[in-house]
């Protein structure tokens, strides 16, 4: 029962478009990331994504057009729907989602981590 | 499909231990709330509660201790666990729970908002 402070887990690793699991709350997975360039074209068929911008920017190219997100913004990616994430160097970034959600969907990628190598830190 | 601004949404209100919902991800709210003073002991019976602080500082009272938690902190109280919210001056956190979550659990008080009455902002 400790409370998490994000800047002390975000000194625990490196790796960009790589989420570690912080917490659970209700079966969902509170993960963060580093990101910097561009992951893949993805979706999650039955997992609704929620992104949370702290630091830098991340933008999630959707078919229809981009979210531009900055830090204290937020967006649901609802399940089913298609995008691909890029970042500014050094942007951080939190996520929840439900454990079964895959990193990159039904795709699998050299940079993908599946949902059972996730790390919780 | 917007993105979420978290600072235009708390210009929206004023009061304070007034949940405003602002998206829903995989069947759980999300919420943003001011906070000042304190609220009462409760507990939820089924849903766990994550609480991220955005500004401010808020208190979790627990029967054995306090979780302090300042920007960029976040804590789960696990359900079941009697809690008491307790905040500085103009303090903004966020909630993310299920729509079955009551405000103060199964206790109503004055200052209880049900679920039902949560506005979506």
């Amino acid at each position: 029962m400790d409370k998490i402070t994000l800047t002390d887990k975000y000194s625990l690793f490196d790796e960009i478009w790589t989420p570690k699991i912080i917490t659970e709350s209700n079966g969902q997975l509170v993960k963060i990331a580093k990101g910097s360039g561009e992951l893949v074209w993805h979706s999650h068929e039955n997992e609704d994504e929620l992104f949370l911008v702290l630091k830098g920017q991340l933008t999630l190219k959707l078919h229809d057009g981009e979210i531009v997100l900055n830090p204290g913004e937020l967006f649901v990616v609802p399940k089913g729907v298609e995008h691909c994430p890029m970042a500014k160097e050094d942007t951080h970034f939190m996520m929840i989602e439900p454990a079964s959600t895959q990193h990159t969907g039904a795709l699998e990628t050299d940079v993908t981590v599946s949902a059972d190598a996730q790390e919780w830190i």
